[in-house]
């Protein structure tokens, strides 16, 4: 029943709320805006607006535009020297949650001296305590899916040992961040999907985490009931913004559930597929391995999966497989029911690493399981969901 | 569908965690702790448990116990000349909300130079800016009523004019707050039921205020649900800790509702009658014109009626009346369907000054209404509730 309870980021969130960068108090004179390498940010005008606001509220930036999907160490040291260079006082994140990971590593490393990798608990990071303040980061999310807008959380792979681990505390929440649906229309569908299926899992796990609680579990059975309904609506039209601001809303709450409580294996499982194999969107990996995950827990945490079947739209829900067979159905529905790992290069003599690699680099999240997985049952799921 | 979400308030709830104060990082060095002159944090041994937490933690401390139930004006400018006096770095508020509105209050004034009714919108307040941060706050409830410890809010009246009137800001957060329900178990049954009765009208004027949106639409659903639920077990029984955690977990949702959405007129009538009549407990002046201000209100908001209806556990709920009745109900159930304004010394006479200074007082809370109520309409409803 005890809990703690910390989520101090502002949320601005709606549809037009952009505009508040151009009127609310910044928490500094010259911004470093991190975006991704792709052409997103530019090509819808979401870079040139935010450079206008900027200008409107009296502040300098410079542009850092380098990330990749799955965000690596290298970028955010050459972040934090363009930061330390320019003189940057605070950072904003633009895009997903690779570019607003990236922007809360950049905001630590702008202010703190030697390798990221020194601050990373789990595999090869050397776990040291953070010794100066990061920079305050602001968070303009234009994707729905890693809830990072309202969580602490930083997730980077070192791409030469592919370990993908998070890092948070305190000051990595945003100073304030910024969620509009309507910057999110121009999404295509597969990736709305993948991005959705994150923020339901980011829901689910903190649901059936030990760490759940009264709090928690308030945000996780919205988030759930949210994206049950609306996400299939926003994967077949994005230009739904009904669909899309619930959506969004969904995965604000679901990072509060992760600030909350805790994501469980499934996630580490996931970066072990994912930062072995960058080229696996983070989503998609997840979903290949969700049907045969949440199958081993139904039985675990019965109770609970009942409840989520409920959230998930099935009233009279009774059996803890309901909850399974409702994601199925909500994959075909979002037309992500037949994802491979063979399609992004995954052999399956491969899985013993993956699934020795996800212990090793990101075992304490399997510290949150209500059932401690051994590694035996772990490759077990692994080599079911391979198709 | 736009809003803002602010709620810095770190949250250490659940049975036993009190012991937070003897191991978090404080604020400060040295507190002033606010208590009311009452005997009850002496009696049952919370003031001597938070001294020998403080003691634990290396921190000194005075204490100032004067604050009244309906805390006044002068004994916010006494608690600050104490706090200066004493160089104390930061303020704990431990007890009802008077204590702790009292402590957020000393502790702007304890930095501010002039009188607290200076800083203080509506009525003869002089609406200045507050120049300088106030010291850091702590709230350390021991009732589950006002919610003022995940607000910004404290209510201060001036005993001279007998003006009841909020204030609060980003600043009036309080750093953390700690809600142990074991320190609820002794309060006796009316006041259990006065003080949830007004954690109730936080969630439902929230959820019926122009101001609702959906964020405090989730926190005031879950309040009013499990206010319904608990609060009549929680007067029966003031041992069932269960009940008393689920009504101080319900108020400290309704103090986030009071945070992201707003009061309505309801609460500015009630603040009228206790502010005139200092004898009349706030919670218990809102029972008393709660069915007549929801009659009227009905007609105004019926959807949104038959979603309370429903949250009060009457799943096939279709008319807005519903609502009223189970109100009706839930107030007997609880012992308290039969409180008189006239056994507070109220005439009926004095109800159209009460009327006019609610609006002078706390116009502003009537903007927040759906539907603008006249003064006439408002000297009916409390002309209907009185007895």
């Amino acid at each position: 029943m005890n809990f703690e309870y910390y989520m101090p980021t502002k949320l601005f969130f709606g549809p037009g709320s952009l505009e508040k960068l151009g009127t609310e108090k910044l928490p500094g004179k010259k911004a470093l805006i991190v975006i991704s390498a792709g052409n997103s940010m530019k090509k819808y005008g979401y870079l040139d607006r935010v450079k206008a606001l900027l200008e409107k509220n009296n502040t300098e930036y410079c542009v850092f535009d380098k990330i990749m999907p799955n965000p690596i160490k290298a970028h955010v040291m050459e972040g934090a020297q363009m930061a330390r260079d320019n003189g940057c006082d605070f950072v904003i994140g633009l895009g997903g949650g690779s570019s607003i990971d990236s922007a809360k590593s950049i905001a630590i490393m702008a202010t703190n001296e030697g390798d990221y990798w020194n601050y990373i608990y789990g595999g090869s990071g050397k776990g040291k305590p953070i010794p100066n303040k990061p920079l305050p980061i602001i968070a303009i999310t234009t994707t729905a899916g890693t809830g990072t807008e309202s969580d602490p959380w930083t997730v980077i792979t070192k791409e030469d040992t592919g370990e993908k681990i998070g890092l948070g505390y305190e000051f990595t929440f945003p100073y304030f961040s910024i969620i509009d649906p309507e910057l999110m229309t121009s999404i295509p569908p597969h990736l709305t999907a993948y991005q959705g299926f994150d923020a339901l899992f980011h829901s689910t796990e903190g649901y059936i985490s030990n760490k759940a609680n009264l709090m928690s579990d308030i945000f996780a059975l919205k988030a759930i009931e949210l994206l049950g309904k609306y996400l299939p609506r926003a994967v077949k039209n994005g230009e739904d913004l009904e669909a899309r601001s619930m959506v969004a809303f969904a995965n604000t709450l679901a990072g509060i559930v992760e600030s909350t409580s805790t994501c469980t294996s499934e996630h580490a499982i996931e970066h072990s597929l994912s930062g072995l194999y960058p080229e696996l969107p983070h989503g998609a990996g997840l979903i290949m391995i969700s049907l045969e995950y949440y199958k081993v827990f139904a039985d675990k945490v019965p109770d609970r999966f009942v409840k989520m079947a409920k959230a998930l739209g099935k009233q009279d829900a009774r059996k803890p497989s309901d909850f399974v067979d409702l994601l199925a159905e909500l994959q075909a529905n979002c037309g992500v029911d037949n994802l491979k790992m063979s399609d992004y290069g995954i052999k399956k003599d491969d899985l013993p690493r993956i699934t020795k690699h996800a212990f090793d680099t990101m075992g304490q999240l399997f510290e949150n399981d209500r059932y401690k997985l051994s590694e035996a049952e772990t490759l077990g799921i692994l080599e079911k969901a391979y198709k």
